[in-house]
């Protein structure tokens, strides 16, 4: 029997697998949910003892842990080591929901839950493929390393730390990473760039406590009016950023990847259909959209409070507002200047009278980009050419995959993303989903591509 | 036996009914407090028929009921209308009190509650004083009647029409409100002008969904974005509105007040201290603040809310964003063509590819300005010397009492405000208390006020 045939005979098993995994509520920037995060870590370690390591470690780090696990089948072959995350986004707004987060439901041949596509669908494929090759051949073709870790959702503060402080368990010749995912159902891509991230949150505060709107109105701080005034210097009129050293040190884009952009032909207006947004007047052309989402920075507010929050009326001039703020970094900014950048902008235009505080969500993440020249490169879109039909695009992603650059400065190696992962399948936001079509042709293609390595294609 | 006597020998029983009454979360702007309203509705009409009116009615209205009593003594006699809120500003934020917000604590010679100082303690007083009337006299002495809503602190969407409806039934000489505030503790006031209010609530919308900020990051519309840039043009750089038509209509103040304004000495350097706020540089003069409170219209934002609320970081475009927007209007401002004004407006500034919803929280309440030559003036400011050793100021209020207005319109009287609150008890805010000392007081007062009206004050 063939690993292949063997991972097609136990497809139903391996989605009951998948659903149980979903059921754990494994959301990583609450600390409500703690006891999901230990039970998605201890459920990843028993996958792979299950599949075969022979070692399989929980390992600490000042945050959520990673699950190490180890195969070494002969220190002469090639050694890859396999990157993924058990944690998965928060689930609000939860009224948004057609189906229960962490109850699975299989529809339409997809899986609906929080965090199927993001990360636990696409990092189950490799534990399951190997499994498949001890089964079969009774172990992998190459020397696999796994480090999953529990925070990526959270910015990862913990991970280079863990990484660097293991240096030497991971040494290894390449990194695939689980996590990433294809830029478009329809057409088969290599991600060859991501952005950085940068994250804070910033307080405003006025009056020490709450006030009658009626007695205070007119005189008060109100750190509503204050904060709006001051979000609203963070952009110009086009919408770009106007904060001054916000783009210090930024580098031109690779032209292969500007090349993509026009060859894809980005269709504008259904960008806005497909996101359910009015068209704007004037409309931006499909190469300037996509440029941005691939090749420019954004500083974009992702949350905003401050005051009464119910229903109806309350007046009330709070005693502080704040706004959750995250920032895509393109290849050469520096997170640390870019926040540095912001919250020296802010102290400028902040009001006489209020008071600030900049909080800084973890220390943030450089860009990525991939040396072209990779061998593994060409090896992984030979696969994906073969299970997919087309030879993939390279193209670059606008969302935020810390790895590439940490394994790159760490273990002096480069990372492949190879995700089975669909951009379009609302990974944060309600209703998530995972194409099975993607588990199945993951499965096939991590196993050749594994194949393909050990015999010289890495 | 005297009334005041009568009354000072039942006041460990009067705190208890007000401690009672504290317990019931009669919070109207929010439908989960229902059951909070009607019981409340029910315990003010159980202490009228206690104090021995001989009319006691719920009328149903299009929101909450109101509590309407009638006890006429003689046709030939005076009668005076009493008005009062049963209802209770929402507790919100629950983290910052210090004591549960409906579970009253007795301390320091104050009632600590949500909603004992704003009304449930001032209007329980004129049902004191008539029981106690009732019970050494046999009767008050001159005709009462009450009536009692339920939707204050919601801007009394339905008491102008209930008010209209009852016409003859509430036919007066004079109304006396047990609702409103002194303004300062250390300094007697009358309250003879309080702005009016306009109330909207302001939804932007981008895409039809939430949306990952990394894949849609820096194309995608933010409504938060948005909505920041928007609310930044309400207002110049010195804090005043900035809407055309905003201002259309409003009179010069009366003289009268402007000259309290200056007599009061308002201390500019302790207002900041006293709300816990840094002090602005340049610090604004007294007059100009108080000015400003008495006598200026605002447009404050209440509380604003989109995107991800939870601890940490979430990686998203929120599909929207909303602000709650109050303003204070001084005579001449039509709330209705405030709240069109700030909607003609906002459509201006609306960003191309965005979606807008103006929703108006009630018709809104014009400001009030009371006749400084009725003699029941002249009658309340005595006693008010009397019991408080100084004969009162004549001052405006911030603050919005929408029956000044509607009796003027509805029944040709004029409105006194007779509260016992005082402004600093932290009505709108965590922790609102009531001086034990102003509910004595002020059961002493109304027994004078009562009997100063009916014998030729009026």
């Amino acid at each position: 029997m063939t690993v292949e045939a063997y991972l097609a005979g136990r497809e139903a098993e391996a989605i009951q697998t998948l659903m149980a995994y979903c059921r754990i509520p494994s959301v990583s920037t609450d600390p409500a949910f703690a006891e999901g995060i230990a039970q998605a870590a201890a459920f990843v370690a028993d996958q792979l003892r299950h599949a075969g390591f022979p070692t399989v470690e929980q390992v600490p780090t000042a945050g959520h842990p990673c699950v190490f696990a180890e195969w070494i089948v002969d220190p002469a072959k090639p050694t890859v080591l396999i990157y993924g995350h058990y944690d998965v986004q928060p689930p609000d707004p939860l009224d948004k929901w057609r189906v229960p987060p962490f109850d699975p439901v299989v529809k339409d041949d997809r899986i609906w839950a929080r965090g199927v596509s993001d990360d636990k669908g696409p990092m189950l494929i490799p534990i399951l493929v190997a499994a498949a090759y001890g089964a079969v051949n009774g172990a992998p073709p190459l020397n696999l390393k796994v480090l999953f870790e529990g925070e990526e959702e959270s910015g990862s503060p913990n991970f280079e730390p863990t990484v660097a402080a293991m240096k030497d368990r991971l040494a290894c010749d390449l990194v695939l990473s689980a996590d990433g995912a294809m830029w478009r159902a329809d057409l088969p891509s290599m991600t060859v760039a991501t952005r950085g991230m940068a994250a804070v949150e910033v307080t405003v505060t006025g009056a020490g406590k709450d006030l009658h709107s009626g007695r205070h109105g007119g005189t008060a701080p109100n750190p509503i009016r204050a904060l709006a005034r001051m979000m609203a210097s963070l952009h110009d009129e086009a919408g770009d950023v106007a904060v001054p050293g916000f783009d210090d040190g930024a580098r031109q884009p690779d032209p292969a990847i500007s090349r993509a952009i026009v060859e894809v032909g980005f269709d504008a207006p259904g960008y806005f259909d497909s996101i359910g947004a009015d068209h704007p007047d004037p409309m931006p052309t499909g190469e300037a959209l996509l440029t941005r989402q691939w090749l420019k920075p954004t500083l974009e507010f992702n949350g905003i409070s401050g005051g009464y929050q119910g229903t109806g009326t309350k007046t009330v001039i709070p005693s502080e507002a704040s706004v959750k703020i995250t920032c895509r970094l393109v290849a050469g900014q520096d997170p640390d200047q870019v926040m540095t950048a912001i919250e020296a902008h802010l102290a400028t235009v902040l009001p006489s009278g209020y008071r600030m505080d900049v909080h800084r969500h973890g220390p943030g993440t450089h860009a990525f980009a991939l040396d072209p020249h990779l061998p593994a490169l060409a090896t992984a879109e030979g696969v994906l050419a073969e299970v997919l039909g087309a030879k993939p695009l390279r193209v670059a992603m606008g969302a935020t995959v810390p790895i590439g650059d940490v394994f790159a400065r760490q273990l002096g190696v480069g990372a492949i993303f190879f995700s089975f992962a669909t951009s379009d399948e609302d990974y944060h936001a309600p209703n998530e989903y995972f194409r099975l079509s993607s588990f199945r042709t993951g499965q096939v293609a991590w196993a050749r591509l594994l194949d393909r390595l050990a015999h010289g294609g890495i």
